[in-house]
């Protein structure tokens, strides 16, 4: 099993698709750029939607949903947001197919072609804001505090599992809001919730921040987004909130009655993260053994494996076992029992950590004689044996040690990984070498597009806490207040 | 807001529209066929899904996601299959759009068309099996017990909110199994899981049974359906299962391999509800002032609203309303609490009661003097006044009385509306009268056609408790073995 995983230095891009493959997170379908997620990758979803949707909640937003279709005309409103989002796009023409002349299996039906196009949604602001416009007609109505959990579909050229897939889950929100005040505040709010949950939840030390005008959303006016960094040192845009100023109320003419009695456009704000998260995980944490999970989003924090060289002492050891994964169960504790006799422990240990389970108890006669069990921690591969008596104690403080442990790996990583550079040539170096690279820039989007055609690297985020500092641009040496965070990214 | 409600007696179809709009649950969109679920009704639906989870989950199975586009040549393979599916189905052709040569907006790329068109799938089966083809070698990788939450789209021409839209969410529970015998009693036990939650969250009865062939899913080799009596006497299909033996396997080349070395192909099931239960829920409970919720689904149980008349009684009466309301959060009931001082407390009732939910306590000044409650029930229109000291132990009473009499209601009104005939004259009067009618049928595709073309009336089911008895076909004279439940259907 982990012998089939590429190691990240031989070929880390091989590496991640090992890794899917080998703890069955996804797989390629037949359909162009569209994943399967199986069983186990969903149920990481499952956990990310679930853990975020409460955030979600507990900040006084609710759900609904939205259709799939937006008629191509709700496009053309918005006209940053048409460039941005109409062009690759799925696009439903007919709504028949029938019996091929020929008998051989069915063909569309010319008669059955819509007057108007359908676009399967790329993102929903377009169709959320012709509905508040019904919606909304004085300040009472508002703020509007929405979230949909939903598929969506871009039509990527290439594309990688969980990280640029053609169709991919996510959540939306979408809000409303009277004042520009609020507005920003909502953006900023979601941005705080992204990160918690990516350092909190995911382990995942994130670089808050503005994206810079080139790499914000079609149709927004800022872009707040949290970065993280691979381990392969690229970046990676892990959630983005927007504020949207009155671009679509504008777009949609969506007004309200103010207080005052005056007419005014509402003011929104978007805001998302999607199954990308998944991929985040994997390239954080992940190592040549496979995926290694933060317990706070493990779908099975514990896994029991059987170890037995005489039949006769198997049920001895499977009892003993299964009464020790029932104290865990009792504690709520997420399990799985492999007493799957048709395979090797040798070959489950590898399984489990393809899988990244956080901790692994192996049971064997000896630790029946003893009352004793062997605990290994995923993240170190470091075992330990100690009496059964302290299990639960024990695993509830290793499962806090590997969580807190992970993220401060992943900090460590990201600081060594993280260079202060002044001149051009250390620039370039910094960023052949990876990782994010603090540099100074003028301000200009032709200055960060120059920088983008001779790198590849792109202004990930200006740093909400970036000191203000005097320098001049790597680029065009004109003058800049405070460094950027450059980086080349996913 | 209640007049604004036309009665069920004055018409029964605008009373359905006119209470989703009051009790805000879904609205319709710009696009054909689509609706907007709103937050409301998107409420009910996660308390559906969630309940409905766990019971899946319970049984053994997992959640995945599968691709939402299907490519046009899957459906030819299984011959019932494409006839049932493949006709009115929303075409992918294009994957991209461009600016318009008449700088107005944008129009499809036609250079950027699909070789081969993409269908959004109107139910999984087909791409399901694909992917099964790859995971299933041997008896060992079986059963697989699959469960996917997903939108689906069907080119329905005329549609009505939550009953028949355009795209419609649903779980769709995709099973393989080694055995016939296997695979049947997976179709019945979920069949089992669905009636379950029908009558006992739900609150509304089913009719467990068979379909006929002629009612058969596309592909099936037996449907299995749970059928519910609507307040109107029409009957509604409410979840069906599905035993579809080799027919996708065989579609699909997908085989295993025995314990014997044989090589045979894999036995399946499929089993769906969708949100058409809210439409359900909508019509079992419903009356003239809208929605009536069964307390295991309705997102909030308890609705608050204080009544005072002079200013300086607000504070003292929102004190001890907030104070009560705690109470009830404590032991985990989901309240809402109405202190809106621009609303009257008749704007409030009216519009609690359109939105169906089970218990308002009204709290006035004397209450406060008192140590009092009003508790008024949704269900039976009726009032009490109890002292506050018995609040919990008071509304967790009357809500399960409420989940118990809903469910007894309905299950009365079904039997005072279900018919045993056996004359055709009587046949014709039954129906138009409503309800289900037990009549005698042939077994014959032929005569439930003529059943059907003679009366808008389809066989909803062969219920499995229907006793054997002789009689003779209601149409034809034949001899038949058992009644079957009759009914004009939506």
């Amino acid at each position: 099993m982990a012998e089939k995983i590429t190691s990240q230095k031989e070929n880390y891009s091989q590496w991640y698709l090992d890794v899917i493959e080998q703890a069955e997170l996804a797989e390629n379908s037949p359909v162009h750029g569209c994943m399967v997620i199986k069983p186990y990758g969903y149920a990481l979803w499952e956990k990310i939607r679930d853990v975020l949707d409460r955030k979600f909640k507990e900040t006084g937003h609710v759900n609904a949903y939205f259709p799939l279709f937006i008629p191509k005309s709700f496009f053309a409103r918005e006209a940053q947001h048409v460039e941005g989002f109409a062009k690759e796009c799925a696009v439903v023409t007919h709504y028949r197919l029938k019996n091929s002349p020929d008998g051989k299996g069915v063909v569309v039906d010319d008669e059955a072609k819509l007057e108007e196009e359908l676009i399967v949604r790329p993102t929903s602001e377009t169709i959320i804001w012709d509905t508040y416009r019904r919606w909304i007609q004085s300040y009472r109505d508002l703020p509007i505090l929405i979230n949909q959990w939903a598929n969506v579909v871009r039509w990527e050229m290439r594309t990688r599992p969980f990280l640029r897939t053609t169709e991919f889950l996510w959540q939306e929100g979408h809000t409303a809001h009277a004042t520009a005040e609020e507005a920003m505040k909502e953006a900023r709010k979601m941005l705080e919730v992204y990160a918690d949950f990516a350092e909190n939840w995911m382990a995942m030390p994130v670089l808050k921040g503005y994206k810079s005008p080139n790499e914000r959303f079609a149709g927004a006016e800022e872009t707040f987004s949290i970065e993280a960094l691979m381990k392969d040192g690229k970046a990676l845009q892990a959630g983005t909130s927007h504020f949207l100023g009155q671009n679509f109320a504008k777009a949609f003419d969506v007004t309200f009655l103010t207080k005052d009695n005056t007419r005014e456009y509402v003011w929104a704000t978007s805001w998302g993260v999607s199954t990308r998260l998944i991929g985040a995980l994997i390239m954080t944490h992940g190592d040549d053994r496979g995926l290694v999970l933060p317990p706070a989003l493990a779908p099975y924090q514990v896994v029991f494996v059987p170890i037995f060289k005489k039949e006769e002492q198997a049920s001895e050891i499977k009892n003993y076992m299964h009464k020790l994964a029932d104290e865990l169960k009792s504690v709520g504790i997420p399990i799985i029992v492999d007493d799957d006799d048709t395979r090797t422990p040798g070959w489950k240990y590898a399984h489990y950590e393809a899988k990244g389970i956080p901790v692994r108890i192996s049971i064997g006669y000896r630790d029946v004689e003893n009352q004793t069990i062997e605990i290994a921690r995923r993240d170190e591969l470091t075992k330990e044996v100690v009496p059964s008596q302290h299990l639960v104690e024990r695993v509830m403080l290793i499962l806090t040690d590997i969580q807190k442990n992970l993220y401060e790996k992943a900090l460590k990583f990201r600081e060594e990984n993280t260079h202060y550079v002044d001149k051009w040539e250390d620039f370039e170096r910094a960023l052949d070498r990876g990782g994010f690279v603090m540099a100074h820039w003028d301000g200009t989007q032709e200055t960060e597009q120059l920088i983008k055609e001779k790198t590849k690297a792109t202004i990930r985020v200006i740093p909400f806490d970036q000191p203000e500092e005097e320098g001049k641009c790597i680029l065009t040496g004109k003058p800049s207040k405070r460094r950027v965070a450059f980086a080349r990214a996913y």
